[in-house]
């Protein structure tokens, strides 16, 4: 059966998973590079933008399983790029460089539909204007039978959320306090009575956590 | 030297170190006991409250260092008891009945002083209406060169953090969205920087962190 999986994403002790100020040059406004510290030293991520190097103790154990089976991913609008409104760069195939590292169909959710971009290595960007069950069925149809993973911004993840789709949750608890930014849990009271909770603390002072629906 | 120290001192996924709608049938409002269901667990609590049993694991370990070299404790208004404004009930004597677990001095910041209360035990509660700085003179001069507790709730403690009064605060966040209530972590933004921080899961599924000053 086909599940819907979020990997990898940061919270930090206040609830939020990106600062604010998100531009060009800070992806995660000025929270800069603190929620994925823990992440850019794995191995996975190295492997990711084919780097060698990177760390393969428990954090990597842990990032490693963001890869397998996912055969879609679907993302906000604010995690592909910068730009808000209608599309002014269409050159802007996002953050990723010619080859991204999804490798897959990847949905971008967005009110401004544009046409497909096709990125080396398999990745296909659509961008689609859908409610996450819209986007999600079409997501499946893409997958072939594989998982989708939703890969966030904070608002697409919690809209998963709320609307009960998603099957396995993954974020890790960065102990720092950014004070403003984007909340992951808001409107989510009494998320944990739908999952079974597993949690790990790291040598890197992280906290990994599964939610998992039984 | 004196100290000034926090302990198990729960917070929810969000942020939250209390429900909303606190009464005196629900001193932890809407949340009820799940933020501190892992502590009522612990022999340090059952001692607390002069009951046999309680779990002598990890959790238990990490609360008894509550007791120990205090001299005093400060505690904000909303944990002394469920009233706000004029005192109405001048027999409350707190939540904890005839015999209190602290034992020492207690300070409660309150903006409507009235006489000391001395309960068995060796507790004696004062009201006083003063700043953190003031209030944490007068239980420094009450503790005899011991340690001082902030006791909580979440006002009071952000408050102590927010004048960079507190040298050991240990936080344990519980795996749960409470949605609402009152929240630890406001305008207390790069509060990591200020501290060594340290983190463990128990079994029981919560993270114990440890914030020490250098």
């Amino acid at each position: 059966m086909s599940r819907v999986r979020v990997h990898n994403f940061s919270v930090s002790l206040d609830g939020f998973s990106t600062g604010e100020g998100q531009s060009l040059d800070a992806p995660f406004g000025h929270a800069g590079e603190r929620l994925l510290d823990w992440f850019f030293q794995t191995r996975t991520f190295h492997d990711m933008h084919e780097k060698s190097g990177g760390a393969t103790g428990v954090d990597d154990a842990v990032a490693r399983a963001w890869g397998g089976d996912i055969g879609a991913e679907i993302m906000g609008r604010n995690k592909f790029g910068p730009q808000r409104g209608p599309w002014e760069d269409h050159a802007w195939a996002g953050w990723w460089g010619p080859n991204p590292p999804f490798h897959t169909s990847v949905f971008v959710l967005t009110h401004h539909p544009r046409p497909s971009v096709e990125m080396e290595g398999g990745t296909t960007f659509h961008f689609i204007d859908a409610t996450p069950q819209e986007a999600l069925r079409q997501a499946r149809e893409a997958a072939g039978g594989l998982d989708v993973r939703i890969g966030g911004g904070p608002t697409t993840i919690r809209e998963f959320l709320a609307a009960d789709l998603i099957d396995h949750l993954h974020i890790t608890i960065v102990p720092i306090v950014l004070g403003r930014g984007e909340r992951l849990w808001d409107g989510l009271e009494g998320l944990e009575k739908r999952f079974q909770i597993e949690s790990v603390t790291t040598p890197s002072g992280v906290t990994h956590m599964t939610f998992t629906k039984p």
